[in-house]
């Protein structure tokens, strides 16, 4: 582990005075991915060398706040990579439509916290005991004895913070608490953070909420609870096909529940349908039998055929599993 | 600070051998105060000591994991208290009906976080830079080598944990980060507290939810959001007036938006109005115009006269706020 940290600084920070290094991250781009890649991007300029922020996707309005946004550029209007810096991807198939632009790099550094990373990368830094991308970054910064200043702590906390769901989730380690305090005492700017990631949200993201929540149902006992959100629904709500994925916790959320669902009709009439269980059901098989997949407790898939069909048979799968089989 | 924490520990451990302790927390008690309270109880048992943790008001179901809540004993049921150990109050009125009974006792021990605390006890351990009594409690155990068994770090966690909003509030520091980090070394059991403190919402709330989104009314272009809940509307959800409490908070929530309200008409026709502003508006002098108070960010008043006249007096004194004047 530390030989592969300590090639990856000296790739960054050793050897290669001069180079310009593009940064990427992901489509549809999260906190840590666009986090790692400002902190990053912050401390290669520190250091004196050229780094390029490179988005695949547009930056969502929620992390507009991030210190060094304006520095982002657009894969289409990148030239030619003579370095590529490949931060919180598990595989080229994550960089989408730019990922052959990444690809024709000299060389690729690949930086991930993901177990299915395929180390893809002539340099690779994996760890999947890690939180967050953002908290390899932060470890590369401190091998490489990178100054860490006050903008770089606010993107790497953001990065943790977010996908931790702020020291919610299971990947919530004592190590990652410890680098946040870290980046507190460097001058992360915590309110801002929390202001932007938590506290706001679209009026018409608030609507759909509103108006999911008036479809609630509940089955077995209250053990299994569905939400679903119409193509009429989303539609007349304003809300982005995005703004609808969180909607599945509050499913779950309802005391004595064992699986959440969400039923959500896309704008192609395909239901795709977002599953969370508690403690018992191995959701990740329960969405394999509808040709879908994920983790025990998060999952999905979608399927043809209509709401209604698509509730019925999935009301009766939850039933054989919530009865302790299959 | 370390010498009051010494006496303190040292009235704890030190030369009360043989002595029962009670341990009181506030009325309608919290997170911080429960989790407090139980790690404290474990500690002393676990250091051979006598002790008995004091409910004042009932355990709330959100709090029915924690570990040895089983021990809690109501405050009606105690008879002499000899010491008593006051955790998380900022004055004997935070203890509502027990506050005569703890205040009879021969020693009492003082240990909060909270600034305006008024050093009421024999022994004052009061840190207000603490993002929790949890983390005061875990410094005395520190201070007086009590290890600090599972359950008692899940307790700790728990206090911590619950009084920042899991790290969201602006009382997270990176020494209450810390400590939630050792927390986790000595085996608290994060998934456990997570499921019953942010992920369990009882299905009256859940609903009264959904219907007090519906009412959402913005104002002043945004920058004023409305949310209310009629006595109705929380009677046909079967909601608790506990439940109500949170729903503000959505009302800010909204993108643009600079103070979110909440109109809650209770059971005797009174209207309470929650107030939460997000950088510019002082709701604390908002609140006090109408016989209120609170904190810059978080403040409230209580009116009579109906919804529809304490919403119109309510947003014509919100617009002199935004226009930065009075």
């Amino acid at each position: 582990m530390n030989n592969r940290l300590e090639a990856v600084a000296g790739q960054l920070w050793g050897e290669s005075e001069g180079k310009t290094f593009h940064i990427f991250g992901h489509i549809q781009p999260d906190g840590d991915a666009l986090g790692s890649q400002l902190a990053l991007w912050h401390a290669l300029r520190v250091t004196g060398h050229e780094a390029i922020p490179v988005l695949i996707d547009p930056l969502p309005p929620t992390y507009q706040f991030l210190p060094g946004r304006e520095a982002f550029v657009p894969w289409q209007t990148v030239g030619a990579v003579e370095r590529a810096i490949v931060l919180d991807c598990t595989g080229w198939d994550r960089l989408g439509p730019a990922a052959d632009l990444a690809q024709s790099a000299t060389v690729v550094v690949n930086v991930d916290h993901h177990r299915s990373n395929n180390n893809f990368g002539h340099f690779n830094y994996v760890d999947q005991n890690a939180a967050a991308a953002g908290e390899l970054v932060f470890r590369l910064l401190q091998a490489a004895q990178v100054p860490i200043q006050p903008a770089t702590a606010t993107c790497l906390y953001t990065a943790i913070a977010t996908d931790t769901g702020s020291f919610r989730y299971q990947n919530t380690t004592p190590g990652a608490l410890r680098v946040a305090a870290e980046l507190l005492d460097l001058g992360a700017d915590l309110a801002t953070i929390i202001q932007n990631v938590y506290q706001t949200v679209s009026l018409p993201s608030l609507r759909l909420l509103g108006d999911a929540l008036q479809t609630l149902q509940l089955f077995y006992g209250g053990r299994l609870a569905i939400l679903t959100v119409s193509k009429q629904l989303r539609q007349e709500s304003g809300a982005t096909e995005q703004d609808v994925e969180g909607i599945v916790n509050y499913a779950r959320s309802v005391q004595g529940c064992e699986v959440g669902a969400l039923l959500h009709e896309k704008d192609d009439g395909t239901v795709k349908v977002s599953l969370r269980s508690r403690e018992k059901v191995d959701v990740s098989q329960l969405a394999a039998r509808f040709g879908g997949g994920g983790h025990l407790r998060a999952a999905g898939y979608a399927v043809l055929g209509g709401m209604a069909r698509a509730q019925a048979e999935l009301v009766a799968e939850v039933g054989k599993y919530l009865d302790g089989h299959p």
